[in-house]
């Protein structure tokens, strides 16, 4: 398994959650999602982004930005407009989407014990 | 397939955003899993909760609260300190936490085109 954890600074920074079904078309969405995932890598103020989808088709996606104004330009990029208007067109059936700001985090990991954390007390 | 969305009021509230990968050990794991999502209902502040595992073994269970103080009395709620510590112990190989204040958020369903918003330009 590629390492699926988003390598993030200490907080604060923003989320923005994704949650979806799809519809059964399948055609341009792996290739759309994929070309989004590098693009989004690309913009100014990407941090990382996690992402699963179950096998009864319920996805989160949970992308990770510096600021606010990151979100903003990312929202506003011709390619990333022309993906959300297919999405609604073809490949998802329901979305819900939440902006957040993170303000604490922390890790654990079996090997290495708590590896960062602020703001939290880990037990 | 059960609805697998949280329904939420409108912003703002807090997210509890838990990514992780599983170890091998599946004794205990499902029940504890379903009675946390049991209990964790019916904590004062509690939301909703939204939660999907891949089938590479990588999960995002992403919970939601009104306030930070409601995170803080499920963190110490003495079961769920017993289910954190077990995870540790058996189920996680690697987790990641963070909570984030959800300052945002908007919904769209095929059926019905976008249901809420907030502060969000839905396009």
């Amino acid at each position: 398994m590629n390492e699926p954890f988003a390598r993030l600074p200490q907080p604060p920074y923003y989320a923005v959650i994704f949650s979806s079904t799809r519809t059964g078309v399948e055609e341009g969405y792996g290739e759309t999602a994929d070309r989004m995932v590098e693009l989004a890598g690309r913009q100014p103020g990407f941090l990382g982004v996690e992402s699963v989808r179950g096998a009864d088709g319920f996805g989160i996606t949970v992308s990770y930005w510096e600021s606010e104004e990151a979100i903003r330009d990312w929202r506003r990029h011709v390619e990333h407009e022309a993906a959300r208007e297919r999405g609604r067109a073809e490949w998802y059936r329901h979305f819900e989407l939440r902006v957040a700001r993170v303000e604490r985090a922390y890790g654990w990991d079996r090997e290495g014990g708590r590896q960062r954390g602020s703001g939290e007390t880990a037990r």
